[in-house]
Order: C-alpha cells, then sequence, then structure tokens
C-alpha cells in the first residue's frame, strides 16, 4: 500500500519510539553512544558522498586522509595509512586478510596469537579465513600471559610448519577494559619479525586521553604504534570518539601493508580497492574529522575523565551494596561478579535496564559511556539491588 | 589546532566543494545516485539507531523485519529472511560464506561457478576464503554458457572432490548489464542440489519493474524465488532503490540458512549475529523503508521507465556521432565500443566527465541513473566526440 510523505513519516516515528534512547540512560551494556550534536550537521551535508568511489568525492577522500592523519598524530605515527570504514568488526577483519596474506606457508592454515577475550568478530575472521587461532592462558589480570606467548613462539617459530603469522593484543577488551601487554608482546613479535595487530576499537579513543590518576599500576597502558612491532590498529570513531555510525577504523604503520589488501577495480575512479567494504558513505568520516576537530584531545580529555569519574562512582555504590567488581576498572567498563549473569541481565531487562554479560567470568557487563550520567547510576545500582533481592 | 563549531563546518563545506554533486550529471559511470529526498528526514528520524544491537533498538530492528519482507514481495517470495547491509559486497561475501559452510568437502577448496563478468567483491571472497572459482566461456550475449555449466557439473558432480559447491548468477552485470540465463542455470542447480546465488545488487531494483516494451528477446529476464533453486539474492536498495549508502540487501529464500552464518555474541541483546559487519545504522533500512512506501511499485516503474528511456536516447545520440554500442542495452546501462577506452575515459575526466570502462570488452561504460538527464547526455555525446577527433 502507498503512502504519502506525512504517512511514511509518522508511522517511521512510531517505530522509532519502540527504540531505546541513549539519553535515557537506561543502555548500560552497548560500546556506541549519542553521536556528538555537531555530527548531525555534518552528516546533512556529506550525505550523497560515496567514498567507495573517491575519484568522484575528491573533497570527501581528502577529509578521509587528514582523519587517518588525526589519528595516527595521537597513536603516535607520523606517516599512517588507513581508512574509516563500517566498523570494528571490518578493520579487525582487514587486519586477518593482511596476516593471512603474509602467511608463507599455503599449505596449512595461518596461525594466529589471539586472547581469549578477544571480541567475535575474530571468530567470523576465522571462520572465513580458516584461521587456527592459539589462545594463551590469562593472567589473574585478564590478559594473555606473556611467558606462554614468548615460550609458544620460541617452541615453535623455528619450524615453518608451526610457525606463528600473527599476534592480535588487546587495548580496551569488549568483557573487561584490560589491556594486554603490548609492550612486552611488541618486542617478542619484534624480535621474531611476527605480525602484530592491536584491537583499539574501544580503547583507542580512551587511552590516549585517560589522566594518570586513572591507570592501575598492574597493567601496562602502552599500546600504539610507539611500540616497535605494531604494524596495525583497530580504534572506531563511532565509539568513544563520538563520531555517528558509521565509523570505524583501520590505520597502519604505513602504506606498504596497502598491496595485500589491493583488490582490482576495474570500474572505479581509482585501480584498486583496498577497503573489504565497497560502497561507503563519508557521512562517518566528515564527522569524525569535525567532532575531533572540535574537541582537541582536550575536549577528549574531558569526556575520558568525566566517564572514568562516573565508572568508579559505580564501582563505590556497587560495593555500598554488596555487590563486587571482577577488577578494579582499568577503562570506563565494569564487571559486576553475578552467580547467573543470563537470568539477572533478563530480569533487568525486563523493567528496562540494559546491561550485558562477560563470557569469560559470570560478570554483568557495564560500560560507562558518555550519555550515562550519574543519576542513572543510582537508579540502576537501586534497580539491580531489587532484581537480585527477589 | 582546535576549531569552534564556525570553523568546523567552513571547513568542510570547502572539502565538500570539491566532489563532484550527482544533480550536476556528471557522474556517469556510478551505480549511486541522489537518494530519495525523503530519506534526509528519515536518515535524521534514525540518527542514533544501532542494528548492531537489535534488542536496544526494537522498532527499528521491525522496520528491517518489513522491508524484508516488502523486497520478498517483489522477489516473488513470501517467507523471505534477510538483512539490510552495508552494501553489493558484503551481501555477495555473506552468500559465499554460506557456500563455504554448505560445501562437505573440507579437504580441498570449494568449488564456484562465477561469471566472468561478476562484480570484484567476489575477487575479495575468494581470496579470503579460498575458493576456487570456475569461469564458464561467455555467449555472444556475455551471459555465461549454459551448456557448459551443464556438462561441466555432469562431468564432475558424481566425485566428491570435483563436486560444485554453489553457482553464482547475474542479473544485472556491474559491466553490461546483462542477465545470466538464470531460468536455465536454476533447473541444472536443482537438478544436482547445488546453492545458487544470485547478485542482483543492481538489477534487483529495475528488472521486477521494467516494461515488457524494454525487455530483449534474447535475454530472460526471470531471475528471483519464483525459480525452485534460487536460494539467495543480493539486491541493493542504495542502486536503483534510491535509499542512502548504506542500505545493501541479501535475502534468503527463508531463514533456514542464518545458522550456516551465526556466530555466537555473548555481549548483545541477541545472542547470535549473522550478518558479517557488527555496528550498523539503522538509517538505510528506515530509508529503504520509507521510500518504497512512497513510491510503490508504480514509483519505481515509473523511474525505471525514465531511465530506460534516456538510455535507448543515448544510444540513439551515440550512434549518430558514429559510436556504437557493444550489445542493444539489457537495462540502464550502456557500453560504448572504444579501441582505447582506459585513455578516452581519462581524456573525458580531464574535462569533468566521469564514464567508467568495461573489463571484458573494449568499452566505455555509462549507468544511466535517475540523476542522468537529456541535456547532460546530449552534453555528454558533444564531449565524447570532440575527445575522439582530438
Amino acid at each position: 500500500m502507498i503512502m504519502d510523505e506525512k504517512e511514511v513519516l509518522e508511522a517511521l516515528k512510531k517505530y522509532r519510539e519502540m527504540d531505546l534512547k541513549y539519553e535515557d540512560g537506561r543502555i548500560l551494556g552497548s560500546m556506541c553512544t549519542k553521536p556528538h550534536p555537531i555530527s548531525r550537521k555534518i552528516s546533512e551535508m556529506f550525505f550523497e558522498t560515496n567514498l567507495g568511489d573517491p575519484g568522484l568525492f575528491k573533497g570527501t577522500k581528502k577529509i578521509e586522509d587528514e582523519v587517518i592523519h588525526m589519528m595516527g598524530n595521537f597513536l603516535n605515527n607520523d606517516n599512517p595509512f588507513g581508512y574509516i570504514i563500517s566498523g570494528g568488526t571490518e578493520a579487525n577483519i582487514t587486519a586477518m586478510r593482511i596476516i593471512k596474506n603474509l602467511s608463507i606457508k599455503k599449505e596449512r592454515l595461518p596461525k594466529v596469537i589471539v586472547p581469549e577475550t578477544a571480541h567475535f568478530s575474530f571468530e567470523k575472521a576465522r571462520e572465513m579465513m580458516d584461521l587456527e587461532y592459539i589462545k594463551p592462558p590469562l593472567t589473574n589480570c585478564y590478559t594473555m600471559d606473556v611467558k606462554y606467548i614468548k615460550d609458544y613462539i620460541e617452541d615453535n617459530n623455528k619450524n615453518d610448519n608451526k610457525k606463528i603469522d600473527g599476534i592480535v593484543a588487546i587495548a580496551g577488551c569488549t568483557e573487561l577494559g584490560t589491556i594486554d601487554n603490548i609492550k612486552e608482546i611488541s618486542k617478542i613479535a619484534e624480535e621474531n619479525k611476527i605480525y602484530l595487530h592491536v584491537d583499539a576499537a574501544f580503547g583507542g579513543f580512551v587511552i590516549p586521553f585517560l589522566e594518570e590518576k586513572y591507570k592501575m599500576d598492574n597493567y601496562n597502558y602502552e599500546f600504539d604504534f610507539s611500540l616497535n612491532a605494531v604494524s596495525s590498529i583497530t580504534i572506531d570513531p563511532h565509539k568513544m570518539g563520538l563520531a555517528p555510525i558509521p565509523a570505524g577504523g583501520i590505520i597502519f604503520r604505513d602504506s606498504s601493508f596497502k598491496k595485500y589488501l589491493d583488490v582490482e577495480a576495474p570500474y572505479l575512479t581509482d585501480t584498486h580497492q583496498a577497503t573489504l567494504i565497497g560502497t561507503r558513505t563519508g557521512i562517518g568520516v566528515a564527522s569524525a574529522w569535525g567532532v575531533m576537530k572540535l574537541l582537541g584531545k582536550e575536549g577528549y580529555k574531558n569526556i575520558v575523565s568525566k566517564c572514568m569519574d562516573n565508572t568508579h562512582y559505580l564501582v563505590k555504590k556497587a560495593k555500598e551494596y554488596g555487590f563486587e567488581p571482577v577488577i578494579n576498572p582499568v577503562l570506563n567498563i565494569v564487571a559486576l561478579k553475578d552467580d547467573n549473569p543470563s537470568e539477572t541481565c533478563l530480569k533487568l531487562r525486563q523493567i528496562g535496564w540494559y546491561v550485558s554479560i562477560c563470557k569469560c567470568v559470570g560478570a554483568l557487563r557495564i560500560i560507562l559511556m558518555p550519555h550515562v550520567k550519574k543519576e542513572h547510576i543510582d537508579e540502576f545500582i537501586g534497580a539491580l539491588a531489587s532484581v537480585k533481592k527477589n
């Protein structure tokens, strides 16, 4: 049945009202948040752009190059190469494409060291590319055991059939916000000439702006290109960067990695395409540029400090009610121990609170994104207490 | 350097002015176009949505389900399953994931019959998933040779090591707009129980709305779920569907295929995720819904008829100037024979005209999208004539 414009907009408004809104503070398990207000105006301006065919949208392409340089800059890389893409999943799959293509032994599966706590995008990559994952045991900090990695590589790297083709480390893991000891892992990777990819999809817009007072002694917060072996980093402006979706990011140390991704693109203004996805809007690219120029490092520092302050506030309140965090928060993610997290999560949902759960440990998972305020935390802890009492 | 809001918007405006605009009629080689005006209003409304976590955005998720049913409806499928995703590349990779996962022999590469004229997204899929492509010769209609396919399958399908795991056919190929003889291919696939995927990224919003008078005798325009073996179709609302990017589509015959795509998603409101990309905006989904409700089948029919009318107008004008089409246009795509298409393409670009080229035959490629008007065609043919004279 055909509708007129008014009917269409009214019908869609009704659907939209069924969605949760970030500003209501009930979304506590998402790594996305309300984009910065300026991004609405920017998105309107770049609504029709398509970076899948950059020769047609040369201005938007220039913005992308600048965004990559700006992000490279706060990742300690003066000569970065990369793309603003659909999100962390595409970025991580892209890094795995490189590792697969760099792997010399075609007769066996590419072998990659991947943390137990890795995001499920790595599972998609494994399934598609037939990668073999080696998952080191976790330390009591929920990070990869560095000694295990060192020993494993020493034991296997002389034998081409058993050699490790790549390592993935995480800076701000999805479940607990922990950061692998990337400084030490980088040393091992460098010594053994192994490709090292860092998934900082979440942490990339947090760690560079984190005040010293929030840093935990038992974690090493170094994760970027200042570490010699780091070849690529996933870092998403549409998470803590306050850009709208789609704005994921993949940054390489330099453009020498492009050749491992290029596919011939005969119909386009460019002859080759390195991104996994073809057609892609410039909305996220231009918004990321705008938000970064507007906020600057100081602006992000303020946002991160507020989120960290709320994180510690949540932990304090939770403890008052007898709930214990799994670890002291490393970033703005809190995991609260729970004997039946799936059930608690479901019960909370029934009364309108949306947290998520950890897989590696029995816990509820709460992300203190910029849309979460202290009053939401107060209400939430009350709701959690009532759910656990019944 | 930090900027204020005004400075940011002014700087971005300057970049945006370096882009081409669809309404200027100079973009003649793109399968994207100016989205329908209503999609700006809709995108504003759904700006913050994330279908990567559908439990948080239940209204937007309902819209997606409805869009899939609406699209299924004009593809002759009352019980469709699918997603609105980033574009044709993700859709085609998704279909290849299914074929890979359905392939029973894990000791050898999955074998897929793929047209010579297939979009380069299939090359990305091949590279990632180590697929083996069998490319049948092309007929003089630039479609796959059906007899070759039949013979190849008969010769090999008894032997598990040589068995074909999937067939890809195209309805509206990127280069020439041709349509494979999917009716006959479907019969072969059905007899031999082979998965058949149809790439109708472009043709999906053209062929169902094409008036009989535009159909060529030497092509079979049947391509959808009315053919028994068709299991999945790529169909992009952000091409001829007039939705904004990102709005690609993958539609399956039914939900039984979901299990071959599902990956465990412990942190989300859903326990599993079937799409390749995780986080995804609802902008394209809601816009596709809105544009489809507003235009209806009649509206799309009018748009397609105008584009086809312009297509034949271009061919007529081209012939007047001595340029010959490779084939009579099957859809709104024209390929003009050229002895050095790369050079001509470059020369045209230097004077502001953006066509692209064919790979399978020496020709310039022009797509008559809705933003291309008759006056643009007149100007373009004049420009082409002047370029070829010099």
